[in-house]
């Protein structure tokens, strides 16, 4: 393309709010049998994965999304040795999970192959360690991989899309509760659970939904700039471990740039306005 | 305007990253000796002040940057009575400083005196403090009023736009020396410093710049949705008091939505990609 030329990719964040960012150069586009699946090198963040025209993650800011669906969990469980990964096709969970000395095996179930292949070829920084030998891809839909793995895994992280289309399914008390049965006595389950300034209804029903079959639930907050308003939420649902008791000191120093020990803390402290979601 | 027509305005967040929000009733919009002044009615944030193209606060999202400005340096002085703010002709600033029964005296330096009209017109849930009797309106420059009122306040709240145009000189180490001079002998000064992801250099810059000055210097943490990537920063540069001494179980109950006392400590925890700025 002319240099001098160049196009802009809108997202629809909402009916009544877009973000657009300057593409120069379209890496990738298909069709897949789920989604439509594109990957554009852009001005503001580098390379960045679109899936029905939702950004998924760039290269500038996955880091804040990543360290956090995952480090949060990992380091409240005692010694998480099995490891879930639902979605997250571009491999950004399953490279952090792997940071962890602990790790014997993680399972990465993603519905759609394609979105694997895609990151595989232009995302290395983010798929890098889905060649690692303790990760097993599994494509297939997670739902069903959750029905049929009773009490195997130590952690179970649902890195999806919005809960529009394929993703539909993993919002739902009915997935929550195979979610529990398919971890262990103490296992820990995490999932995105979008923006609490734009689906706090969302926000609300899931986490009533989570409560409903976990005994511990917990929300916590990251900011993650691609995504509306920035403010990103995550829910825990624990079967026996509290982030919350987790001795910060004591924990490990990793090579994050976002979670820290410190943060591990403060990302559970919610401004009134969240912690009335929650009510 | 024929209610299934819309249009959609669009802020240029940096020249690769554009927000757009659909209007439905422009409300107010003059060319002031200053800017380009305008308030627009949108579905997505309701009612919404743009100065110079870019969107200054929101009925929606306003409550977050006002109540961060404000309560965590006043919290942190034992008892302001005198404060200053520079810029925040929406009144939002004024309206939580109020909250404070302590405050005897606010002097609100506007150097644009359109915004105060238009924000009291088309904004009274922001502007809805500026009659109060404690409140003194000047027009006029805040660079010269600093420089003309020596150890004079016991706060200092410079609220304004991008340092760019008439906000320019409200970013550098001559007006931060000026400030030092402007407050008693233990105040507190706080300035919005803009985004940890889009502003980089400029948060480094006048880290630096106000540690020149104070002798304590501390970065803290807010999320507002309108601004870009929605991670927002405020640099506080006190001569006596650290915001991390405050026993924040001592602190009064507050009706605030954002801020907390929990959030009064957390909000300067910072990831360490946000740290590496202040080496």
């Amino acid at each position: 393309m002319d240099p001098k030329l160049f196009l802009w990719f809108t997202e629809y964040q909402t009916k009544d709010l877009a973000l657009s960012c300057r593409v120069t150069r379209t890496l990738h586009s298909e069709q897949t049998p789920f989604q439509n699946l594109a990957v554009f090198e852009t001005e503001q963040f580098g390379r960045m994965l679109v899936l029905d025209n939702v950004i998924q993650t760039t290269i500038m800011d996955e880091f804040v999304y990543h360290e956090m669906i995952t480090h949060v969990a990992l380091n409240t469980h005692a010694a998480p040795k099995k490891v879930l990964v639902i979605g997250g096709g571009d491999g950004g969970s399953v490279r952090e999970i792997l940071k962890h000395p602990s790790i014997e095996k993680v399972v990465h179930c993603e519905i759609d192959g394609a979105v694997i292949e895609a990151s595989r070829k232009y995302l290395p920084e983010i798929s890098c360690a889905l060649n690692d030998p303790r990760v097993e891809i599994i494509v297939n839909d997670g739902i069903k991989h959750v029905k049929n793995n009773n009490s195997t895994y130590d952690i179970i992280i649902v890195d999806s899309p919005d809960p529009v289309g394929p993703a539909e399914g993993l919002f739902c008390a009915s997935f929550y509760r195979d979610v529990y049965a398919a971890l262990k006595e103490d296992g820990i389950f995490v999932e995105q659970t979008e923006s609490p300034f734009f689906n706090r209804d969302l926000i609300s029903r899931l986490h009533q939904d989570i409560s409903g079959t976990f005994p511990l639930t917990r929300l916590f907050l990251a900011n993650v700039p691609t995504y509306p308003g920035g403010l990103w939420s995550f829910t825990m649902g624990s079967k026996k471990y509290d982030p919350l008791d987790v001795d910060v000191a004591d924990l490990p120093k990793m090579n994050t740039r976002y979670y820290s020990p410190a943060i591990h803390r403060t990302c559970f402290v919610l401004p009134p306005f969240v912690k009335e979601l929650l009510k």
